[in-house]
């Protein structure tokens, strides 16, 4: 196994152990149950995980991040917790959501509290830039919101410009992706080079990976992605792959089809017939080679500004993260 | 006008003035329009202010102060929105509730992202305790999602004990307010004898205060008390009152109607004469003479603790604040 897969490994498991340990509490039952049962049911923990990774490379002890890493793993299921219910999402990770498992008040609050319990993770971090990696991470939940908003606004628009989608998306995924790595900086206390250098990279890495995440919804292996191939077009979930579309499209019955899409807020009838068409579409184009080009060019640019880092070890673990990141060394 | 009551309205000021100016933003307009719209709809701002008494009484400035106490003002209404949508609660302060007049997502959102505004704000105060003040605001959040928790639990339980009732009320009412003390005292940066007297002062003023709210439920004016009388019973909601008349009412038929009222979950017929026949039990069998004892038990205890200050004034001010607090001195 590669020595990074292996490093990858060991601070996942790092967290793992951390995470069943984290919550000591059991009552009130309503509140610690859901909030255990999503914490360990796992995840790939790719959040705390870049953290601890930008701490090593920002030249820190890794040892020294957990508990900041505990807390963006927290952060990050708070997130889902809240998104599924607004999503009405009945499954993750192959299991009932909180609110489908009990009640959408009983996710409300086990969110609500682990946003508190991120906190609390974060504050026994003993680092003299406490400060700084609090608000830090106070930024980052904003931006978040912010990002889960307007996809939630996007859903009933059908004026979605691509401009607006990446803003979208780099508040909605990259923000925590950032926050990650720059809270991993702020622990190593370094300079502003490498803390700079390693935020843009997580940056544009979540932006790579978002659209990644979208071609895969067209491309990928359903077993693989864990869902149904399609299943952004079947919701008119309004993604790079449909917004460029609408842009390029402009030949009939092409254009009709895609703009019926985003009016019916989706696919309702002969749904997969209807993908395979949009698929086609999305090759004649050159839909899927835009999506593709912008995945390379943001994940280029992520790796980039990995140039401050003169150890070779570290630009090539940090590149494996991002090549991992997007699925091509697995 | 008594002078106390000078100075509460010139930190209500403050606090409306600042809260009017402390939300820059206008986009995603789904995630700030409902906030400002909750933030400015007013309200007593009697945690705000008790942080600034807090402060000035352990010997700081509350100008210092300013952005802490934004901060609890900010999370009491983020915990206002999420709970109005776990009550399915329709108005609030005169007007729809954030979930009503727009939906569900919107008012999760809003309280979401305004746990980070709380934060962001409370980080903005400089002071040489701020790690502890973080801290102390973050088990605040995590005590209130706990009583939020029980009191969801208890409305489909019909054996909650009184005990369990104080522990409920000590966390979702009575900690939010201890937090504000302690965070007024943590800017003063005095010692441990007036952080913990303000602390325990508000801890007990909370318990105080919450039983009083019970208690006007049944006894109050309607207009006074802005909801409707007897809203609690025909809620069924588990309030010392109805546990303590659990307790002692042990002839029939009073015994059977409360039982009763407990498994129906509230008044579902016939609601202005059972309401009038509660309130008889309840005088029966002393139930509100016991409610009246406890609430001017815990006000005493609270005031007790006040004897670590040796300056009059500031003993004069912080009792005063209490006795507003519970109604007697408006």
């Amino acid at each position: 196994m590669n020595k990074y897969q292996q490093k990858y490994n060991k601070y996942k498991e790092l967290i793992d152990n951390r995470i069943s340990f984290f919550i000591k509490k059991d009552e009130p039952v309503s509140l610690y149950k859901p909030l255990k049962y999503i914490l360990e049911a796992g995840g790939k923990r790719i959040r705390p995980v870049l953290l601890l990774f930008a701490c090593e490379a920002a030249g820190g002890k890794p040892e020294n991040a957990v508990n900041a890493a505990l807390a963006v793993e927290v952060l990050h299921n708070f997130t889902l917790i809240h998104d599924d219910i607004m999503d009405n999402a009945g499954s993750r990770r192959g299991r009932d959501t909180i609110h489908k498992k009990w009640d959408s008040n009983i996710a409300i609050l086990a969110g609500d509290n682990m946003v508190g319990l991120a906190y609390k993770a974060l504050c026994e971090t003993e680092n003299v830039n406490i400060l700084e990696i609090v608000k830090e991470f106070t930024n980052g939940i904003i931006e978040i919101c912010e990002g889960q908003s307007y996809d939630k606004e996007f859903e009933s628009r059908n004026d979605v410009t691509l401009e607006e989608y990446l803003l979208m998306i780099d508040k909605k995924t990259s923000k925590l992706l950032e926050t990650c790595a720059a809270i991993g900086a702020l622990i190593a206390n370094t300079g502003s080079e490498k803390y700079n250098a390693l935020k843009l990279f997580a940056r544009n890495l979540g932006l790579a990976f978002q659209i990644q995440d979208d071609l895969l919804d067209i491309l990928g292996d359903e077993k693989k992605i864990g869902k149904k191939k399609g299943g952004d077009l079947i919701e008119g979930k309004k993604t790079y792959l449909l917004l460029k579309a609408l842009e390029l499209a402009d030949k009939e019955p092409d254009k009709s089809l895609l703009v019926k899409i985003v009016n019916d807020n989706g696919i309702k009838i002969n749904i997969d017939n209807t993908i395979a068409e949009v698929r086609r579409i999305y090759l004649k184009y050159g839909v899927v080679e835009s999506a593709e080009y912008e995945v390379e060019r943001y994940t280029k640019e992520a790796e980039d500004y990995l140039s401050v880092f003169k150890d070779d070890d570290t630009k090539a673990m940090l590149n494996w993260f991002s090549r991992m990141l997007l699925g091509r060394s697995f």
